[in-house]
């Protein structure tokens, strides 16, 4: 690690982590946390399929299993990938421990100290601290409501075209912004990337919870559209379909690049908890995932319409939000002259939470915005929450 | 990746799994796996520990965790290793995806291309791995029946004292050789690393499963023993005590090399899964270990006798091997004009397999060993199998 990752990231992570660890207080209502609430967890499910389990399968469930992945599961995987549209031809699928393993492995793969990664402004601070631990230079363009400005991102990688190795996005109900691409700024993005050699990461965790069916068609991953003058590597995740603590996330990807992926993964971690994969193999195979989808999205789209009543009832008027169609987050925008940590510190004494902007501003500065997660604050304590929030800002209103 | 360990770790493991991907065919009486059997799980006490837990346990099973661990199991496990005479004040312990991750953590913090790794001769290749893919140079010291050669060591850490970072060891039934550390060997591998400021990683997969209980006292870890002169990381599994598909590891090291490695995993894998963690959580709490063990040491006790007498009875005089005292192997060593891969191809026609030596050998050359895993092969096969490659060895004979 050098001291350049080690130090930038070091510094970055102590600071969120404050923060985090006192929105973590129960008595705190927090919209910190990027995660599906517990009791949305489909528990019944997962009881009826540890009990169809055979005493063959809980063996194999014990043991090692190839590096790629449980054979069964990397099939169960590609029918659900196909269905989404999604090219599989002269493509390798591996199951890895978590989304987060399958953005460390490219790091590992494409990136020396130096290199760029070039990324929306704001993006997922998982991914900035994967990409900085390897000695990664950030370069950002900005992120609209409509998607990544591709003139910006044409700037970034003309500028700096020997350096940047990749292009790193999250199109669909953004982590932090919400905001889901249009199929415009889709096309901008992969023309703007065309051609030129670059690997684009395309991470996909939310895809699948958009609130509305009309919005079904925003949901096909770049990856499906893109002629092959673009090589993308698609990172998917069992985190918000199924559940985060299995630690399943998988990437689909250039069959020369998903190769070197497993070869890195051989020594990371040998190979993904077969325990999990057997469990998500039965969750996919026995069609459990479509009832779940259609259970949460309701239940998304209630909190997240419960949140943006509640911002409208009760912010001041110089502030704006995202409206997200979908996933888990809204990205609140404060006058220039506000700072976030200010906000927090002061919300914190009245006990709610959020997370700061700069915690996802690839170059950890820009800190007038924050995020609100509403998949995880329980529905009769989200108004509550925000009149909060609402008051703390006005207190540093002129 | 550089291009230095990209290449030189492919071009092993390519030869390596090329010849495991022919051990895997089931008409092969195989001793390749380094793994338990899979009828050795403790099935039955998975499906008590799965229907014992409430549904607030299983909904935080389906959660994120923290990255340092369910803390839980970090109290259960810190009693487990208490119990074995780990020191713990001033140490940190967390859980890892795998001993593999905790290895890669370790390098992550401490190599950078160019430094050395000094290992025993033979070294378990997944660690071999993982320093070869940081771009690390391997330096190693034979090892004997009792243990490293404390001289050899101590001549690479003064020959290269400033590239030297870790010195990587395992000590308890090795993983090829099956020998476990004298008292003796112990101590002077510690008076060696007295005072340099390189640190131990000692690699502890297999203690518990020593099969006579006088030789307990043998598998206290250095970590145990050390002075405060030494900084020792000290590797633990539940592959070998539960199952390798729950994919848990530990490390317990100096609070402040342990907090670096958390902050790498952080953007390695965010957690373990918390799925398995809660199981492993359980196991242990509820005092499943001692058991478990006590029966898979009289189990691999007598793969182990039926393997060492199947090869007195059959193979040639020329050839020796290892006693081993517990653990899963025995490293068998051939006349050094007898090349172990020639050896392989001659006996896979036969249906048996094993793994060549020089996949073990940190320069990647010596090639007249083998290493037999009798753990992992059904007990009624291990005398044919035997047999039929000391057969294979005859043929090379002069």
């Amino acid at each position: 690690m050098t001291e350049f990752s080690q130090s930038a990231k070091g510094m970055r992570s102590s600071e969120i982590r404050r923060l985090m660890a006192l929105a973590a207080d129960p008595s705190i209502i927090s919209f910190s946390g990027g995660m599906p609430a517990n009791d949305l967890f489909p528990i019944d499910v997962l009881d009826k399929i540890y009990a169809g389990l055979s005493l063959k399968t809980k063996q194999i469930a014990m043991q090692y299993g190839p590096t790629a992945g449980y054979p069964p599961l990397l099939g169960s995987l590609k029918e659900y990938l196909r269905s989404r549209g999604l090219p599989l031809e002269g493509q390798e699928l591996i199951i890895t421990t978590g989304a987060q393993q399958a953005i460390n492995l490219l790091c590992k793969v494409f990136l020396d100290p130096g290199d760029v990664v070039a990324t929306e402004n704001p993006s997922f601070i998982g991914a900035l601290a994967a990409f900085m631990s390897y000695g990664a230079r950030l370069r950002a363009a900005a992120l609209d409501g409509d998607g990544i400005d591709a003139a910006g991102l044409k700037k970034i990688l003309d500028q700096d075209s020997a350096r940047v190795k990749m292009v790193y996005l999250n199109p669909f109900f953004q982590n932090p912004a919400g905001i889901i691409y249009s199929e415009a700024r889709k096309k901008a993005a992969l023309e703007t990337l065309a051609g030129r050699g670059v690997v684009l990461l395309e991470d996909d965790p939310y895809s699948e919870l958009y609130f509305d069916e009309r919005d079904k068609p925003l949901t096909v991953p770049l990856k499906a559209l893109a002629s092959e003058t673009v090589p993308i590597c698609y990172v998917g995740s069992f985190a918000k379909i199924f559940g985060p603590g299995l630690r399943l996330g998988w990437l689909l990807g250039p069959r020369e690049i998903v190769e070197k992926c497993e070869l890195a993964k051989q020594s990371m971690d040998a190979c993904s908890p077969t325990f999990t994969q057997v469990l998500a193999h039965e969750y996919l195979s026995q069609g459990k995932l479509a009832p779940f989808l259609a259970s949460v999205r309701v239940t998304y789209a209630r909190r997240a319409r419960i949140m943006l009543d509640a911002l409208s009832a009760s912010m001041p008027e110089v502030v704006t939000w995202t409206r997200p169609k979908g996933g888990f987050y809204v990205w609140v925008t404060m006058p220039e002259t506000i700072d976030a940590t200010t906000v927090f510190n002061e919300a914190i004494k009245q006990r709610a939470a959020f997370v700061i902007g700069s915690a996802f501003d690839p170059y950890g500065k820009k800190n007038n915005c924050f995020r609100l997660a509403f998949s995880n604050t329980p529905e009769e304590k989200i108004t509550e929450g925000i009149a909060i929030i609402s008051s703390a800002i006005e207190c540093f209103l002129p």
